[in-house]
C-alpha cells in the first residue's frame, strides 16, 4: 500500500459540530465549531478550540463559563449558521429561534432544541497559536426527554451529525457495525 | 421540550476511534482511544486524552513523540482489539498484523493499513485528573493513495467509523446531508 504525504494537517475522522455558548455582554451567543473533544473523565472535562478573534471568546473570558450543545439534524441549518455569522453583527439566538435555558452554571446559556447540553466552567485556556484550547469542567449534562431510552441517551433519537473535512460536508450517522470492547476479541479466537 | 439532568458526563457526538502509536522500550505499540480532537490549526495540533497507567504513555514520555492513526472499517476488529488489550501483555502489532512504517518524526510508528496517519511531537502534557491531555504538533500527514481523489483525502474511500457512547457501539458514516458553511445561509432568505 503506497502513501502520499500531504503536509501537516488536522485530519481526524469523525469530527463533531457543537455549538459553544457564552454570554457576551450579558447576551447569549453561540459559535459552531468542529474542534471539540473529551479531555478527562474524573472529573469530566471537555476541550474546545476557538480562534481568539471569535466573539464568543469575549464572553468566556468575562464569565469563565461556557456551554457545549450537541445539535441534531433537525437544526442543521441553524448550527451551520452559527459557524458562518458572527455574534458581533447578528443576534444568532433570534435568527435561529433558539429557546435558551440555564442550569447551575451562571452565564452558560443552553439551547433547548439541542438534545444534549453540557454546562462548563473554564479550567485552563491554552494559547497554542491560531487558537485557544479551552478546557472546561462539565458541571451538568442535560438531555431532552424524548432522546432518552430507559434513562440513557439514545443516539438514534439524538440524531447528531458529522462534520467532514476537507470536503466541508455534513454527514448523517450510519448503521451500527459492531459492539465496542468486544468485536476485537474475535482476533484471539 | 423537557430535559433530564443526567449528571456531569462527557457526552459528545460524534466521537472518533483513533490508534495512538508510540515506541515503548523501542517497540511500537498502539492504543485505541475515542478522546481525541483538533487543538490548533497554525501550527496544526491534535489533543489525545490517555489514562496515565496506559502502557502507551510510557513510550510517549520516553520519546516525546507519538502518532495518530485513523482506522477504516476494514480494520475495525484490530482497532477495537487495541482498546481492550494492553501492550504490556501482548504484542498488538503482531496480533493485528499491522505493517509499520516511519516518517520524519523519530519513534512515531505509523500503521500502513490505516488510511490516515499523523506524526506528532509532544507540545504539552496536562495532568487533568484521571487522564493526561497530550497536545501534539502534527509534523506530517500520510494518506493512503487509494483514499485520495484529485489529491485530496476522500472520506468515502477512507471509510472511518464512529464510537458511540453510552451504547458502546461503532457506527458507520451515513450519507451527506448538507454543505457546510453554506446551508445555514438559507436562514437569511
Amino acid at each position: 500500500m503506497s502513501k502520499t504525504k500531504i503536509g501537516p494537517t488536522t485530519l481526524i475522522y469523525p469530527m463533531p459540530t457543537v455549538l459553544v455558548g457564552a454570554e457576551v455582554d450579558e447576551k447569549p451567543n453561540f459559535l459552531a465549531i468542529a474542534w471539540a473533544g473529551v479531555a478527562n473523565s474524573e472529573p469530566p472535562m471537555v476541550s474546545v478550540a476557538l480562534r481568539p478573534q471569535r466573539y464568543t471568546i469575549k464572553g468566556i473570558r468575562q464569565n469563565q463559563t461556557f456551554s457545549v450543545n450537541v445539535p441534531s439534524v433537525d437544526i442543521l441549518k441553524e448550527a451551520d449558521y452559527c459557524g458562518v455569522r458572527s455574534g458581533a453583527k447578528v443576534d444568532k439566538v433570534a435568527a435561529c429561534n433558539f429557546k435558551i435555558f440555564y442550569g447551575k452554571v451562571e452565564k452558560a446559556p443552553l439551547i433547548e432544541q439541542c438534545p444534549v447540553n453540557l454546562e462548563c466552567r473554564v479550567v485552563q485556556m491554552l494559547e497554542l497559536g491560531s487558537h485557544y484550547l479551552i478546557i472546561g469542567r462539565i458541571e451538568e449534562t442535560h438531555v431532552s426527554d424524548d432522546c432518552l431510552t430507559d434513562g440513557q441517551p439514545d443516539v438514534d433519537k439524538i440524531r447528531p451529525f458529522i462534520f467532514v473535512s476537507p470536503s466541508r460536508r455534513y454527514h448523517a450517522f450510519g448503521d451500527v457495525i459492531a459492539k465496542a470492547f468486544s468485536v476485537g476479541l474475535e482476533l484471539e479466537k
